[in-house]
Formats: structure tokens, C-alpha cells, sequence
């Protein structure tokens, strides 16, 4: 069984020694503050006394800043056989090191993509990770003995692992996580300056559009500084798209008909490729895109109601895959949507109104 | 009793005409499609023979480019004391209908803020504009009497009026429907040269923001065509915040302190401007924004998890606000989000646990 060190007890490093502890692993705590460690030990997720020998990982959950110091300190004292960090953006990191002569072989750096509204170590929590993308991103000198220590630790920490190089890491949560985070910043902020009765008009579109803009702002500007070129450069490539865009809008509201038929051809052509980039998402499961229907069905606000929809629509035996819930404007009614298989759909609403539910 | 005319009976019209005949309305479709009159009919939408002197009301819901002409033309036959229509953009409609010298008095512009993914009678419901906003648009010519008879139409259909001017209206839907809907496309579209490794770490964030660029790129042409320059416009400013963003990224990753201070400012406005946009966005009921917070829980992938989820939930006698279901990768499992007011947070996670749920 293995043994390991966490460094660093917030959110993220408890989490994952909760986890490993609720494995049967050997967990020791360190951190700078001997109060988060003490808190960290209550909550059963390890012991604040240090290893009597070398363990077998070193996971260092310490502020992205400061992983370089500390992994080439844990190095030189010889604490453990692999080594591993949790910070969100890979490649600055892996020059740091390099740069501080760290030993290479035996680091992995990783990237659980999961966090919590909160932080510290009494957010922590044991599931943390479980069904989250583990990312784990060896070079050509990582040694295979450590690969698989780290894999042993995302597998002990109920994640999916997925390998791929720092650089295209950084891509990657640049593309479907930074990017679109300043996205639904710069839209929202499109609203500040807006009327009331123009914003009270605002729906499920721009909602759900939004929602990520909703988180803390100093937390981000630490993520994206990490990140800044990359997704900076992605941030260029969606303007050029913005400009065309806004080209064929310009063109559309010409007098010419010529004019105008370029302009529609120009905003239809974003709109496939949007149809087209969406459709990659993958849907639940294992990543590939399943294709649903919706069964909608008016509901009233009473508690209740939702417990009495799911049970009707249980008696169906089908599956619901995914639940959107709409609200109306100045009404307590709302739709719910259902997801369920494409050939589900007639079954689900049959057995719905069967039992009295209004299908919109 | 109100009596009307329905001219046009697609989606809007026959909807429109179910929800008012269902209210003891003497309803008249008319449209070119004499299968289409047939076919609303047979819903019970109302009758296909002319009425037999003038009505209180026509609704004009033919495609948006028709309106002006067939407006002028109704109103040359006298079919109805008060005149409107359900165009999704209404400036460039009021400037046709004065150039086509039609009577603005007894005129007045309507968007009833709802739709469905199907086109035609069939797709119609009597229910469709339940709860949702109805904006109408008078001028300074419209009489009273006439605003009066379209405020009987919207309540008798079960919608919520907004008033305001045409010019208001095409800003708000261009900043809360159009604008938005366009970046979820340029967003989307991001994603397709992307490697497959990278899309399979798209998470709930990306998925939710890029919802409305699934949507049917023909209809959203002819949708954008009819408020292209203050989409043009909207974008435009849009584009200019994120240059600022772009230069702000540039700063962060630069090697000198100060600048990368001074990017850090930068991205932490934007960020901070995007929460205070975002707490603009109604919440359900009122259009007030109301504080929830999220309960979450981990759930498993049976038919039936969810019904004994809401049952157990409503054990709490706490209202849902809510629901959101977000699934894990590569995993049946996945954790259902229930929003519900701040003070009722303890008690329902209680009821929940002692029933052995799991919470996250």
C-alpha cells in the first residue's frame, strides 16, 4: 500500500489526503501553518507527525507560486520516491523546475479539475475528485515508476486520469475553461450599464451564458495570470472571428441586396461552425456526445412538485439524463426539462400525462 | 368578449388564437395557406370564415418581412378596430409602417418573448406564452384604447407586459438574446480545430455557456438580419473590452513587475465588472434577483435517484429554487445542485444526510 506526504492543507491537498486516507494510505501532513495541518488531521485525513522513512509520493498542494521551492526543498531532503503537484497551469511550472535543477525523473505534474466555491481545509472533502479528469502531464525524462505512482493516487482518488503534455494542457483549460470564463465576464459587464426594464427582459439564454461570471475575481486572477499568454492568444483568435462577425452584421444592415446576402452568408457560416464546435462537447459518461430530447412539462412552485414529476416520470423506467428547470416572469409556474433518449421522448410524455402533468 | 383575427397561423399565431379562443374568444384565422387555416382550426384555435362585421383586434403573425404590407392591406379592408403583431424586432417595422402611410393610432408593435423549437400550427400551444414577457411598443401616436385592447390580449394569453419604445425593445433583445447568442457561437466555434483530448476536459462551465449555439442557424440569420446594427453595435463595444482584456493578459505575462501588476488590475476590473453585470440578471418570480444557495449532492445514475432525491428534499418542507444536474466523466455518477433560499441551506442538507445522502 502506498505511502505518501501531502504538502500543503487546503482545500485541494486535504481533499486529496482524505481521500487516500479513506484508502487505508499512510497519509503525513505538512504545512507551513501548524493550525491548517491540526485541522486537517482532525478531519481524519492523516497524521501531523513526519514519516520515519522516505514515503512513496509527495503531493504538493501549495499556491502555484510557490511549487518550485518547495518540491526542490522536499528533493533535496529526500522525503519521498515521486513527486507530484496540483496546480492548474502546467507549463510555466515545468521550466520553473527545470530551471531550479529539481529532479525531473521523479516529478509528475498534475491537474485535478475540481474545486469548491470555498477553500481551506474544512472545505475539503474525501469525493472531492471523484469522476473529475485528473490530468497528468509526464516529459520524455519522467521515470514510468513514477506515471504509475500518480495514477495510483488518481485512481485511489476515484478520478479519471488523462495524460497529455503541459503545454497542450494549458491549451486545453485555456480553451474550454480561461477563455470562456473572460467570455461570460465580458458579457456580463455588457449588463452594468444597461436600463432595468431592458435587463429585466434577460432569460435562460444570457443566464446560463453568464453564470460562470459570477465567481471570485481575485481566485481567477491568479488562474488566468498563470495562463495569461495562451489565453491571450485565444482571446486574439475569437476577436478576428468577432470582427468578421461584426463585418457581416454591418453588411446585412446595408441597403444593397448584394450586400446583404454576403452579410447573411457571413453570420450563417459562424453560426454552423458554432452548431458544429458545440456539438464536440462531450455529454455525460464517457465523453462522447449522446443525443437527447426534451420532454417539457409545466409545473407549479409548491414543494413537492418536483419529487411527485420524478416519480411520475420514473414510472416510465426511463432514464433521465439531464433536468433544466426554467422560471417564468412574475409567475410562480415554471417548465421543467427533461432529457431523455431520443426514442424515450413518447414513452416519457405519454406516461406523463397520463397522470395529469400539462406537456408544453 | 374581445374578437380578433388572426392573420397568420404559424407557431405564434395559432398559439395566440388557441390561448384566446380557450378564453371564450371569438377567434378568425387567416393566412395565404389555406391548409394551415385548416389545420389551426382543427385545434380548436378558432374558425376559418371571415367575421361578419369589424373586430376588436387583428394579430398580425406572419413572417416579419410581410408585416407592413399585410397591415396596410387589413387595415384598408377595415378588418379590425386595434391592429398588432409579434415581430421579434420592431424599429425597422415602425419605419416601414409610417412609409406605408398605415393608421399608427390605432397600431401598436408586439414581441411576445417565447417560442419552441418546432415551426407551424402543429408545434402551437394554447400555454406558450404562460409567464413569459410580452413587450408592446407604442408610439406617441398609439391610442389608449388600443394599448388597451393588446395589455386584454397579453393577460388573456397568460403572459407578463412590458411596455416600451421600439428603439428599447431592439436594444434589450439585442443585449440579452442576440449579442449573447452570437458569442456562444464565436465560443463554440473555438472548439472546432480543437484535439479531441482537449474538448474531453470540457467541463459544466463551457457546456452551459455554449447551450444557444446548438440552435437553428437559418431562423437566428433571419432572427440577427432584422437588428443587425444594434447587434453590430453591441458587439462592437464587446470588442472593445476585450482588447482591453487581451492587453491586460499581454501585461500578466510580461517579465517586469509592474506591468504584470498593472495586467493583474486589469483582469481583476473586468472580472469584478462581470459580477456586477451579472447580479443584474433577474432571478425567478418578480424580476428581483434573490440570494440562494446551492445544496449539493451526489447522486447515482438509476431511473428513479432523482424522484427519492426530491422526495427526500421535500421531507424539509423547503422550496427547490433550482435544480441543476451535473454529470461526472467517464462515470454513472453525478451531483444534482439544488438551490434553495440561504436559511433553508441546514436544514435541507439534515434531512438529507439523515437519509442517507451524500452530500459534496
Amino acid at each position: 500500500m502506498l505511502s505518501a506526504v501531502v504538502v500543503g492543507t487546503g482545500l485541494i491537498g486535504t481533499s486529496a489526503a482524505l481521500a487516500l486516507s479513506n484508502r487505508g494510505v499512510n497519509v503525513h501532513l505538512r504545512d507551513l501553518d501548524p493550525l491548517a495541518v491540526r485541522t486537517a488531521a482532525s478531519l481524519g485525513s492523516g497524521t501531523g507527525q513526519p514519516p520515519e522513512g522516505v514515503v512513496d509520493l509527495a503531493v504538493v498542494a501549495v499556491p502555484p507560486a510557490m511549487v518550485g521551492r518547495v518540491l526542490r526543498a522536499l528533493q533535496d531532503e529526500g522525503v519521498a520516491r515521486h513527486y507530484t503537484d496540483v496546480a492548474g497551469v502546467k507549463g510555466g511550472l515545468e521550466q520553473d523546475l527545470g530551471a531550479l535543477d529539481c529532479d525531473m525523473r521523479r516529478y509528475i505534474g498534475g491537474h485535478p479539475m475540481a474545486g469548491a466555491e470555498r477553500s481551506g481545509p474544512l472545505a475539503a472533502r474525501g469525493d472531492l475528485f471523484e469522476g473529475r479528469a485528473w490530468v497528468l502531464t509526464p516529459t520524455a525524462e519522467t521515470d514510468t515508476e513514477t506515471l504509475n505512482t500518480a495514477l495510483e493516487l488518481v485512481a485511489l482518488c476515484g478520478a479519471t486520469p488523462v495524460v497529455m503534455g503541459a503545454a497542450a494542457h494549458d491549451m486545453a483549460v485555456g480553451l474550454v475553461s480561461h477563455m470562456p470564463h473572460l467570455v461570460a465576464s465580458l458579457v456580463a459587464m455588457r449588463l452594468t450599464q444597461a436600463e432595468g426594464r431592458a435587463v429585466s427582459l434577460a432569460g435562460p439564454s444570457i443566464r446560463d451564458l453568464t453564470r460562470i461570471a459570477a465567481s471570485d475575481p481575485r481566485l481567477w486572477v491568479d488562474i488566468l495570470s498563470a495562463n495569461a499568454g495562451v489565453v491571450a492568444d485565444l482571446l486574439e483568435e475569437l476577436a478576428a472571428d468577432l470582427d468578421t462577425t461584426i463585418g457581416g452584421l454591418r453588411a446585412m444592415a446595408a441597403t444593397d441586396d448584394a450586400k446583404r446576402a454576403h452579410g447573411a452568408e457571413v453570420i450563417e457560416d459562424v453560426l454552423r461552425q458554432g452548431n458544429t464546435g458545440r456539438a464536440r462537447i462531450p455529454g455525460k459518461h464517457d465523453g462522447r456526445p449522446v443525443r437527447y430530447a426534451a420532454v417539457s412539462v409545466l409545473i407549479g412552485d409548491q414543494p413537492g412538485e418536483m419529487a411527485r414529476l420524478f416519480t411520475d416520470a420514473g414510472r416510465s423506467g426511463v432514464n433521465i439524463e439531464d433536468v433544466r428547470l426554467e422560471h417564468a416572469t412574475g409567475r410562480l409556474a415554471g417548465v421543467v426539462y427533461l432529457s431523455v433518449a431520443q426514442e424515450s421522448v413518447a414513452l416519457v410524455e405519454n406516461t406523463l400525462q397520463e397522470r395529469g402533468w400539462r406537456l408544453r
